[in-house]
């Protein structure tokens, strides 16, 4: 089949580019290995910045996202004996809006299914071709078995860290950081025992207590990178929360549930540049993972969209190359500021086995704590830089 | 002999808490193992703080201060390509004084020889003795061979690193970094090249343009550490530093001149604490060591003194001894802000083996830059934090 531009992958960042390439009049098709119940069910992030938040109204997507998203002004960072509210709003006149992945990813799955998006689910053998060349071309296998091929002016790589098309960017240059701890996460039916996100610091390892809705919690507790989460009974997570998160601590106190869902998520930090090469371009996870702490890795998909789309739009339809061209150079510096966030936020937060490393990040949460530009800092980081920045 | 308080050390720590005590009329004795002439030569730190300055004025030391110091509003940060001016008055309202150790050290020494200060130069073997009890004291050996020793109500150790005083602390809590570089410094015959310090990031590793005055410059290069100085010819060195520091770029060169003084210096984070025991009080290097990178090293100990002075004049004179008791927590604030920042500025421009930390470095660096937040966090913590932070 023929198409303007091909798509690899229906995650958020698929399905919004096709959206935002629907709205300025471009045809797109969509592949995805996985079966669309699995890509709507798929627990990952779920805090949005004002940015994506904003980006989402305009293109018609916030009438769920208005009535089941919860509005944060800010974050908890505690540690033993300590929280402190930051107001990102106070601080830098935004913030954080927390709607899962599962539930955007839900809300886009409608709108592309209401306009006739054209989405292959459950192919295999991906691979894209002649990307250096004006006609490129991706085929597959479909579900039934039989070969399958986009002739497209046009292929976006949104297939994550292990699509093929990151890999159909020649010599790229590559950076990797590995940490040495994962997250075990659980998601809980319990309400909220806090109001905002807790970012905890403690002695025995990093703890956040997260929400996905007024009757669903999501918590994480650092882990050793390799731990077998048989190890962890649902006591032993609830009981490792409770003293990492101040359970007791002035009066506060974590209220337990039925967990759910549980796993263990190891945390990395990776960027390939370029992001575009030819008539492949790369968006979200396929050029960049960050791990979880600071909740960038969604936000960032979008932001390269935001990007992506009117510089295809132009390019495809007004035979206007200077965004496209662009594109990369322009995502590659939000990119590296969320790295470098991301990083940021993790080392600070996460023990190691340094015992001045933990007097470091002690000084550090203080100041952040207490100086207005150290609040100011994380803030416009966490609630979000731009798009465009 | 017998006095009030016995301070081992006559460096800035030392002379400038004589100096206080005797304004609040307290009597000291100082015993140090160097010459006068040693002390006053020595080249060491020369980046002074807002409130540095101001307590040197309140202290009646502020003539040559005035008359021979360089106020700088705020430094360059530089890196391939950029230069960026941080303005530290705009950002938070105060800047820094380029003012040599070397100076502050002769104008305390003027004073406490105007004023009779008893100081016992080139004495050996000091040992402090008894600190748990309200009769300390200190022996040594005299230049001339004579056993002496000073009965005091307390003991103060201004010693630095490798004195005795801070053994005399048992079981302390010690933190400790060593780095993988080293700086290697050189002071010039030629006036700076520039009108504030440049503290350059460069694939080569980092350099720091600073000076002593308007005809000497002082200037910096990271190296390994265990780096060879004879490796470095002045021409070597002229050559690395006019390529790290941006020679050439956007028309800005770097005047080279007669090198006076070469030395390679290591570089180490160290913090003990208690700051007390007993009778026993550390100030300065005693307790605590930072990188050079940021310039706190010399502030640290004039604030410690600050504290310092006051809380022993309550306890000696008004019998009083709550700020003596609070001392050792209150100074290790300012320790720990002032150890984190030191170790975050070293980090952020000195280069690893890891390629993704000169990323992380770059995209902090233009985020300092560029962000009000960001800059306004370095320049609050340079141009320095109030006493008694």
């Amino acid at each position: 089949m023929r198409t303007q531009v091909a798509i690899v992958g229906a995650g958020p960042a698929g399905l919004l580019l096709s959206h935002l390439l629907d709205e300025a009049g471009i045809e797109s098709v969509i592949v995805e290995t996985r079966s669309r119940e699995y890509v709507e069910a798929r627990i990952r992030a779920g805090i949005l910045e004002q940015s994506t938040v904003d980006l989402l109204h305009t293109a018609g997507l916030g009438e769920r996202l208005d009535s089941e998203g919860d509005f944060h002004r800010g974050i908890y960072l505690n540690w033993p004996g300590e929280r402190h509210h930051l107001d990102f709003v106070d601080l830098v006149g935004r913030g954080v809006t927390v709607y899962g992945q599962t539930e955007l990813t839900k809300d886009l799955g409608r709108a592309r299914q209401a306009s006739g998006q054209r989405i292959l689910y459950e192919v295999t053998d991906t691979a894209v071709h002649d990307v250096a060349t004006e006609q490129p071309f991706v085929t597959f296998v479909g579900p039934d078995g039989q070969a399958g091929r986009i002739d497209a002016e046009v292929v976006v790589g949104c297939d994550g860290s292990f699509g093929p098309s990151r890999a159909a960017i020649p010599d790229p240059a590559t950076w990797e950081r590995t940490y040495a701890y994962s997250w075990l996460g659980i998601l809980a039916d319990v309400a909220p025992s806090t109001d905002e996100l807790i970012y905890a610091w403690h002695p025995d390892g990093f703890a956040l207590h997260s929400m996905r809705s007024a009757t669903v919690s999501r918590l994480y507790l650092q882990v050793p990178t390799g731990t077998d989460i048989t190890e962890w009974s649902d006591d032993r997570i609830w009981d490792a929360l409770a003293t990492r998160l101040g359970h007791g601590q002035d009066g506060w106190t974590l209220t337990p549930g039925p967990v759910t869902e549980k796993s263990v998520l190891p945390m990395r930090s990776f960027v390939q540049q370029p992001m575009r090469y030819g008539r492949l371009f790369l968006a979200g996870d396929a050029a960049h993972i960050v791990p979880p702490t600071g909740a960038k890795g969604l936000n960032l998909a979008v932001a390269d969209v935001a990007l992506l789309a009117p510089a295809l739009a132009a390019l495809l339809r007004d035979k206007e190359p200077a965004l496209a061209d662009a594109y990369s150079e322009t995502a590659l510096r939000r990119v590296w500021r969320c790295t470098h966030f991301s990083w940021w936020m993790t080392t600070m937060l996460h023990t190691s086995d340094d015992p001045f490393d933990a007097q470091l990040q002690l000084s550090q949460l203080r100041w952040v704590a207490s100086s207005g530009a150290g609040a100011a800092g994380l803030a416009e980081n966490y609630a979000g830089l731009p798009i465009g920045y």
